[in-house]
């Protein structure tokens, strides 16, 4: 057996079933293993980018591990944007990255680089194999690594000459840092402060947006007056009516702030105080009021759900009716973020996932699936926009039986349109829809935040996408994505209805 | 004046005048100075892959510095892969990365990151600015550290703070690393190991590569009877008719090692000894055969084209006859590399720029265009696929008055698509043509020349790019860029014809 072997059947013994990649010759003994120990689920992306997208999308819903196989340093580069929106989610992930065999390094061929350089910035572990023999071993440590709570990243480096050598086989699996578990002392001090506050509120994020997450918060909620607040860029999210109290934090400091204002304390659940995206010359960086106490009950490796259980029953609290959700109101006379957003959460299916990085257009989705079904909502962890469309198509491979909703800023979506060939490739139930306002629309607004009222026609062009403006329906179709645009709220209806009665890839453009 | 517009005034002031940009909100300040200080052309990419590919191009064809603008950690992530290819080209670009506020780093703000880390496996010279009193110098530094012999990639960090501060102007041009001088001792002993050998060869790289290198070159030729050769993945290269006794050395280890077997001397000039691109279980990393010595002219930062009038003088080398090249013969009733290199050689105008990363389907090209009228050709420097596109945009930015053809494969080509779309904005005069022949078709030589003569259905469906086929003519007009289909060697004469009668972006999609 070879170091690729050994390394494909420690994975599959370690739970790691599936593998998106983008392999290149260096990476050629894995592939070939591939056929050999059967079990693998191998998913092509055409760019590293929507590799490392999807298996973020793919460990936001599986909970799991899945494996990325990059092609060197530069195949790992090109995938690090999504690497460190992974990172931010706290997803766990392993990348496998081919290198050159290591008697070859010295010759510094066109394709040699400081792949582990590469690698550093993104992974919680970084290793370079050495030996078939011990490669193994080495792939049982990435998945513990990856796996550690709440999820790390881990970069697994595989020169040539460990894939093909011989080796005595797999490593059985290592025990991994599971969620840590919060002291007693903790619970109470938290319920202290809770009971002694006159409006408090509770900021969750992570396991603690879990489905058992938020309804233990809310039997909290009820007992204390607690407000209930999600993190601005959560990972994962159930949302729907049932869970329709829970707000999610707005983006801007200033907004931040004014949201804030009314608590006097905040307790964090797996979540960090909030702080503004970027920084402005005039605006605060910390966006928690002076006048709120901050309380941590759960950091993010630690057992938020149960500790949240703890601190109910601490508190005595009983189980609690469901919010009562008025569903959203919205003009049909006007294609735009609520009217897309409200039908989307009319029409959508129980259960579905909604990859969202709509950006300017962003509110109307969330707002508009606010009161809907129960589903899962991943949203954009690290800020490097491009995440939406992978993500989906990762969700989707993990979860084949619940349709996959991505919304989507046609600024965000160029950057890993190439996602779409893999959900044609797969088949995946994915419906994208592309807000088209052939704009970084947020930069406008960011502009004008910067003090900047009246922009010069140089600094305005570099923020406008409209000429010439993409077609996003021939991109799709390009792509073997059936395609289609709407402009009125009565197309976009249709369009969306038809693509919830079907299965399979669809993009809708939307022109607003 | 902040620190944004003391950073621009500075570039200008240092010749840099074209900047390839993706902005963000921590980059508005440099944005918003466009308006106020004039004279950079301001190009915009829709990602960072595609922006330092231009830059690139740029800097192989006008011979100086482009700037690029990236946001933040993630941003200049995205634009790594083509760094490297830069770095391996010996292109002079500069970077310039947009930061957080300095304060507002500690607050770990979701799009923060280890900048300088992800800069350095790229980088020659990596520096964060502290102050808007010093960013001047700074720029000045990296202009000069980007524009030492031959080229270098300068990155130049640029926190929020530093763009907004108040700053006391623009610093003056810093002097820079030349071409260093080749010993007296050096010309005088390659002349002698020349008159001495049997059979010389002369590999030929960087400078060496001008139509004066290749001119000079031939002179020696001429009278020491040595062959001259092209490094494989030379970053750009005079070719066409005078120059046609220039043989590229092939791409493989067993191909090298068979080429230059009859040489008992190879004289290096700006290149590297030939190794394998990548390693193999049975194949040799060093492809210079045992018997060959090696003798070095000029290194890549020496200067070669005054060591090579050196060494002619030394040996009295008198001015010769130009080579005489047949045209190259391919059959009309097969559309393949061979009939489209053919015509696209019979056909392109004077003096334009070819940026080739064909792949499998390269060497048609190589072949038909030898003999053409000159012409400068782009090649894969870094082996790092998805440049050919950007490079050509960035060419075609530098050199407007020449005709730019990009010749890719549709497997790299998916890695930078979003060219197409900067090509369509600033009505580009490329034309590009892509080999569609739905495979990773190199992979499936390396996989057989890794030893697997009967790959599995797993590894064959990880090369295969069939199911869906690509429709270039889509994804091409989706982003304003005419295209047509060509699948007779009639199509796509008449097709590449009309191209080259008209101006501005154009694709033709071969299917092959």
């Amino acid at each position: 057996m070879n170091g690729a072997e050994t390394l494909l059947r420690t994975l599959l013994a370690g739970g790691v079933d599936t593998c998106f990649m983008n392999p290149g010759t260096s990476e050629m003994h894995f592939v070939a293993a591939l056929d050999k120990v059967p079990g693998m689920r191998s998913v092509l992306g055409l760019f590293e980018g929507a590799v490392t997208g999807m298996a973020d999308g793919y460990g936001r819903i599986a909970g799991r591990p899945a494996a990325t196989l990059l092609h060197l340093g530069p195949g790992l580069a090109n995938g690090l944007a999504n690497l460190h929106n992974a990172r931010r989610a706290g997803t766990p992930l392993i990348n496998i990255v081919g290198d050159h065999a290591t008697g070859h390094l010295r010759y510094d061929a066109p394709l040699a680089s400081d792949i582990a350089g590469f690698a550093r910035p993104v992974s919680h572990w970084v290793h370079s194999a050495v030996s078939a023999d011990t490669v193994g071993s080495d792939t049982a440590r990435a998945i513990s690594a990856a796996r550690a709570a709440p999820g790390q990243i881990a970069t697994l480096i595989l020169p040539a000459d460990v894939a093909w050598g011989e080796s005595e086989g797999p490593a059985d699996p290592l025990p991994h840092q599971a969620l840590a578990s919060v002291p007693t002392r903790t619970i109470s001090r938290v319920a202290e402060r809770l009971q002694s506050a006159t409006n408090p509120a509770i900021l969750l994020r992570g396991e603690a947006l879990t489905a058992f997450g938020i309804e233990t918060a809310q039997r909290i909620a009820a007992t204390t007056g607690a407000a209930l607040l999600a993190d601005t860029f959560a990972p994962r999210q159930r949302r729907g009516a049932p869970f329709a109290d829970v707000r999610t934090i707005p983006y801007f400091a200033e907004q931040i702030l004014e949201f804030l204002a009314p608590f006097d304390l905040l307790v964090l659940v797996g979540a960090k105080p909030p702080v503004s995206f970027f920084a402005y010359p005039d605006k605060a960086s910390w966006c928690v009021p002076d006048h709120t106490r901050l309380a941590r009950l759960a950091l993010a490796h630690e057992d938020a759900c149960t500790a949240l259980s703890e601190l109910a029953d601490h508190l005595g609290a009983k189980a609690v009716a469901k919010p009562d959700v008025p569903p959203p109101t919205y003009s049909r006379d006007r294609l735009d973020q609520y009217s897309v957003g409200a039908i989307i959460g009319a029409l959508m299916p129980e259960d579905c996932i909604i990859s969202e990085e709509a950006a300017t257009n962003g509110p109307g989705i969330a707002l508009g699936t606010q009161g809907a079904c129960p589903h899962d909502y991943l949203r954009l962890t690290g800020g490097s926009i491009g995440q939406a469309l992978p993500a989906a198509t990762g969700a989707a491979i993990a979860a084949p039986d619940r349709k996959v909703i991505c919304a989507s800023g046609d600024g965000g979506a160029m950057y890993t349109l190439q996602a779409l060939w893999t959900q044609a490739r797969e088949r995946l139930d994915v419906t994208t829809i592309i807000f088209a306002n052939r704009s970084y629309a947020i930069l406008n607004v960011e502009m004008q935040r910067m003090g900047f009222t009246e922009p010069g026609p140089v600094a305005l062009s570099m923020l406008d996408l409209h000429d010439p403006a993409i077609d996003w329906c021939k991109l799709a179709r390009g792509m073997g994505v059936e395609a289609s645009t709407a402009t009125t709220v009565a197309e976009f209806e249709s369009q969306f209805e038809d693509a919830m009665r079907s299965r399979g890839p669809r993009l809708i453009e939307v022109v607003v």
